[in-house]
């Protein structure tokens, strides 16, 4: 039987969507939940050479970094229900909106919660114009979810609605007010917000 | 008949790296050189209203951006030969090493060209550390050409040996000195050199 593990981190929206796309498949895999804070396990440096981040997901001994490219391996390598779309057209769509979200989205929205003064300001305005182009795109359309079935979009989307509305309340911003996504089976709010609001007090004692 | 147009720009190897794969399937199409640096088309900026940037393939009057999603998209729509590895676990290592070029490589490669004194330094070494990630990963393998068709990490890959190695030469630099990939039709490199060489000119003028 194939050995499926998964280097993760339960905090992390990177490693979560991992979970949500093996579970749709069905595919029965062990947890590792990497201390990504304080000391990441040797394997997991072994595995992720150059970026030595979770999540990893490991397939028979062989490793695969960065979670849209598991995403797409995993959704290639096993039967079941799939979250891309199976339209070339709007797999490419679904694709983009996934960079969108983790090169664009995730780096101004995790920033803007750990700065401060004029540097904050300028972020939050990067962060509302990013939130306006995902509102205009989506206003009156169902793109995010078609029919009853999660898709790409929602599972890698999540950071947005779900991570950043925990994040921005503990750094007290106003950045948006509405949760937009679906998010079940998301790790426990107050459990999630314990485990920022522990690290922005490590940072603000440490600066 | 299905219509295929290019919004490319000849310099730029993101533009560049479509052409290779749309070649290579055979698909005809109408390139419509950009001009990036002064003003780009109307058209250009409705198909990507986010990143504003080439290159954008429209097919069928709909637009698809992003080089690696296009690169996804033709594999998907066309018959014919593949840039990409038939494999699912080398298909995702093929990714990785097309995100570790375009996150990593080309920013810090475009940048230390661009920059002065002790940044530069510092992108320097940056870059090292990058091309000794690159070297020892492929040291005694074939990788990146698996037999004797030309392969995705080639073709995303070409920015690291052929436009790098012009920039480098014209920002008097000496990050690396030798040409580890395949360079076949890749755009005149005395027409290249002469194009930075203005947009060199134009910085410094500007400063």
């Amino acid at each position: 039987m194939a050995e499926v593990k998964l280097y993760g981190s339960w905090s992390s929206p990177f490693s979560y969507r991992i979970e949500v796309a093996l579970k749709l498949k069905g595919v029965e895999y062990e947890f590792i939940d990497e201390d990504v804070h304080n000391k990441k396990s040797p394997l997991l440096l072994k595995y992720n050479l150059v970026h030595k981040k979770v999540p990893v997901l490991v397939h028979n001994d062989k490793p695969i970094c960065e979670s849209l490219v598991i995403l797409e391996y995993i959704d290639e390598t096993w039967e079941g229900p799939s979250i891309w779309p199976g339209d070339p057209y709007e797999r490419a769509t679904a694709r983009l909106w996934a960079k969108f979200f983790d090169e664009k989205c995730v780096h101004a929205m995790w920033k803007v919660c750990w700065s401060k003064g004029e540097e904050q300001e300028k972020l939050k305005k990067e962060c509302t114009e990013l939130l306006k182009i995902l509102e205009s795109t989506l206003s009156g359309k169902k793109f995010f979810r078609t029919g009853e079935t999660i898709g790409m979009v929602d599972v890698t989307g999540n950071f947005v609605a779900y991570w950043f509305g925990i994040l921005q309340e503990l750094a007290g911003l106003q950045v948006f007010t509405k949760e937009k996504f679906p998010n079940e089976n998301l790790p426990p709010e107050d459990k999630l917000a314990a485990h920022f609001q522990a690290r922005f007090r490590a940072v603000a004692a440490s600066k």
